[in-house]
């Protein structure tokens, strides 16, 4: 293993799985030659490298805790949950854990917890915005059903609170129960803005900051708490996670129109169909003819709407640059979650967040 | 006041609103004297009056947590919450604390919580099982929509675990989080086994343990932590909610078919039409010809069953007798419950808490 690399592998001995392609395991071991060779790696890749111990004791619990009696829920859960999703979130509880370089404390069971919390709310997204697809294929609710996904997405809300619980800390408790409450508030408003022309750009913010930014926030906040991180460490990186949380919220909602380029591709113009009121609607209602605003209006919750009318919007789009200002605002949360970083020492896994926030702001230029 | 009903006022002065009749407020210095009169009142009014102070700081809680920026909360929440639910788990809670008679603790909290879980259940499972009223108006759904009774629904369960995270009770905060994944886990079960005419006897049992007597269980349990309850007498309230909750639900289910005497009227079969195997159907299933089998399998689960169908069923459950038998089944775990608050001292919130097992099953007959 590359010395300049083991530092974050922590006590990793490099060979728990961290994911797997095809009937493969992709271990830390597998993936670090290729860190050698090319030393600019994918972020999230080093932040899997650096993490792969850690997340090897996360994925047992988050297997050991979706299992049931009950045949339907570790089926419907592992679809979920073993269906390719990055991990994103567990991986940054722990990463920033390790950060504070005091072992990890109570960081496993809160990344698990924060994972399954995560689930949850996809489950119920998915019933909520009647989404077929997810991660490539079907959605639990299109095999499963509408009902059965509610209901597992509550088993995982009551594992995840016991699994936080179980580590006795109180005040990560608080943090991460504040935002499950905060999350479905912003889910609600989100719903009630659904195709509300009058939606501004505060009420956007306040939209992804509550539904997506908290539990980023919460997964950072928790991780330095178990690290062992004194108050001016757990707020920033509480606000690293936040506007890391906010700059990936606006990509993904430049991405559902094909990114700043505004190409058409597979699913684009999913949000126009649902009536989701993201920043490039809401920046090209303001800035837009009465013409422009009637052809948005009229494709907005069209649930049938076209591809031709969703191109139609999109032009009007590019003719205000919306995709492009609204990833100039992630870009300005990116630098501002760098920015949050400035105070600690610098490290190979400040480095590792740093990019991280880059690589996310980058996905779509 | 009557002074041998002061006692189990606590440090009450009667005068907190318990419940409202039309405009006016009944308070328990109003309901006493009809104590006086009548020694043998509802068991539930006097449970009521036994716990008014507490549950008066409990639904100022419930009404202060329901509270949020996005309207359609609070709206969706307090038309379900202020519905008339006579709030028997939250009294459970303050009542098994004051029954140690050294103060309720953080009872109010944890009442306040566990009205939130209940809450939370009941609006997943009225989109669940497609139910159109709930305590006799229309039911969340049906005014605000499925997708707002889901993320409410999730809004509440942030919010009871952010109150119960308040109290700093580890130990109470574990037997609800475990009640709340038992709780989903129990729905799954049910669901996973609508219209299975292989269903047990056994199965049964699981379910309405797992959906409906764990968090009375809980309730009881946390109540009595909070009252200061050594060991034994927190297992002795944990199966006293637990027997009063199986109890309840079996009661609940003989009801559904119009109790004991099997008669019709309003709302009578809906647990037929949903396909929900319960325990008459069960055991007619056991018992009956091949013919009758046929009759039961035909109506099961179908939504626009007639009445004359569903006359047609509980026919065959009185030639079997299952109505009287779940009852006696019901009459059986209240007899538990009962039995459970033996090795406890005699007092007034005692001799409340066993009539009130006895009021939950005479309901039916």
């Amino acid at each position: 293993m590359a010395g300049s690399v083991r530092p974050y592998m922590g006590r990793s001995d490099g060979l728990n799985p961290i994911c797997r392609c095809g009937n493969k395991d992709v271990t830390a071991v597998s993936v670090l030659p290729q860190m050698k060779e090319k030393p600019v790696a994918n972020p999230v890749e080093r932040l899997m490298a650096a993490t792969a111990e850690d997340m090897a004791r996360v994925n047992a619990l988050i297997l050991d805790r979706a299992h049931s009696h009950v045949d339907m829920v570790p089926e419907l859960a592992r679809y979920l949950i073993d269906s390719g999703g990055k991990r994103l979130r567990p991986m940054l509880t722990v990463a920033t854990a390790i950060l504070f370089g005091r072992g990890t404390g109570n960081a496993v069971n809160f990344a698990a917890a924060v994972e399954f919390m995560h689930n949850a709310t996809l489950l119920h997204d998915d019933v909520v915005d009647e989404s077929d697809m997810r991660r490539g294929k079907p959605a639990a609710r299109m095999v499963w059903g509408n009902k059965a996904s509610i209901l597992v997405g509550d088993f995982l809300l009551g594992q995840a609170f016991m699994m936080m619980v179980e580590t006795g800390d109180i005040g990560a408790l608080g943090v991460l129960s504040a935002a499950s409450a905060v999350m479905a508030e912003g889910e609600v408003f989100q719903l009630a803005k659904t195709g509300d022309l009058a939606t501004t750009e505060a009420d956007y913010a306040e939209v992804i900051r509550a539904k997506t930014a908290v539990l980023f926030k919460a997964a950072c906040e928790v991780g330095a708490m178990s690290g062992g991180a004194d108050q001016a460490g757990r707020e920033a990186l509480a606000l690293y996670g936040l506007e890391l949380g906010n700059a990936f919220q606006l990509v993904d909602d430049a991405l559902d129109y094909g990114g700043q380029s505004g190409t058409l591709g597979k699913n684009v113009g999913d949000d126009l169909r649902e009536g989701k009121m993201t920043l490039p609607v809401i920046l090209a209602l303001a800035d837009g003819t009465e013409a422009e605003r009637s052809v948005i209006a009229a494709a907005l919750g069209k649930v049938d709407a076209s591809d031709l009318e969703v191109q139609q919007v999109v032009a009007i789009f590019n003719r205000y640059d919306t995709l492009k200002r609204t990833l100039d605002k992630a870009e300005g949360h990116a630098e501002a979650a760098i920015a949050a970083l400035s105070e600690l020492p610098d490290s190979e896994m400040k480095s590792i967040l740093a990019d991280v926030v880059r690589h996310s702001v980058g996905r779509a230029s």
